[in-house]
């Protein structure tokens, strides 16, 4: 009996091992395709690509470390990055009225009508890459995720 | 009529990117958590585990350009990992008799002792990240990751 129960877990064991792997690869595939396509396209490198998305939700601006904990790639530190896109025009850094330690980055006009461009071409790649799956499919993949995400959220805090 | 295409055209781009977001946050909370734990356990840093893992799934070893090629994670460049590993005295590096320029790397025999210990932690860690789903559930993410997958692979060939 116990034997049963030992080989089962092991099984269930190999299966999340196989899931976390998995996931691992698409993202890979995914992320290594979006690079290529923003390097050869726009001549931008991902985590500019993400910081300047991260803005465009963000009208009123981040600060430095908002910026921070919410790029989703590496790549760079947020500084050496946002310098870039500065010099490029993109955005800009303000230093708040109400406490001239803290600065905020925001996108610019010739940032925000860029950024769009490029998103709109991104959201192509990334629906093709996704064009393997039906509607319905990429719906149980958002929802099972989508659990799986909160689990994991719930088990930090 | 147009309208209704583009809208429905725009909705699906809408889905395929929050799923892009939502695989890359996935993979990001398990990564960052595994990093984590690899650290305070191990003392090892992920694309070390990463390389003693694949060695492990090779006995006869692998090559530097085969080594580069399946490693999951990025974070430094394969020689200086191998060095690192090498020093512990969990790798050596072996000339190839028929080959002098081409040198294979593989586990020694401490290096695949320490590995199965790190492996069995590893797994049971993936294993309580991934408790929010059902096995059921676990069985159709893998299958529709694995759809995924092949459709990306496919595209790229």
């Amino acid at each position: 009996m116990t034997s049963d129960v030992e080989t089962r877990a092991c099984d269930d064991d190999h299966q999340a091992l196989r899931l976390w792997l998995r996931l691992l690869t698409c993202t890979n595939l995914i992320e290594a395709d979006v690079r290529r396509r923003l390097t050869q396209r726009f001549s931008i490198t991902l985590p500019r690509f993400d910081l300047m998305a991260q803005l465009d939700r963000c009208p009123d601006g981040l600060t430095m470390s908002e910026l921070s904990k919410r790029m989703m790639v590496t790549g760079g530190n947020v500084t050496g990055i946002t310098d870039q896109v500065e010099r490029e025009g993109y955005v800009v850094r303000e230093v708040m009225p109400h406490d001239r330690r803290v600065c905020r980055v925001r996108l610019t006009e010739a940032g925000r009508k860029v950024f769009a461009e490029m998103a709109a071409e991104h959201e192509c790649w990334v629906k093709d890459l996704m064009a393997g799956l039906s509607e319905a499919e990429v719906k149980v993949l958002l929802d099972l995720l989508g659990r799986l995400k909160t689990h994991m959220v719930a088990l930090k805090s």
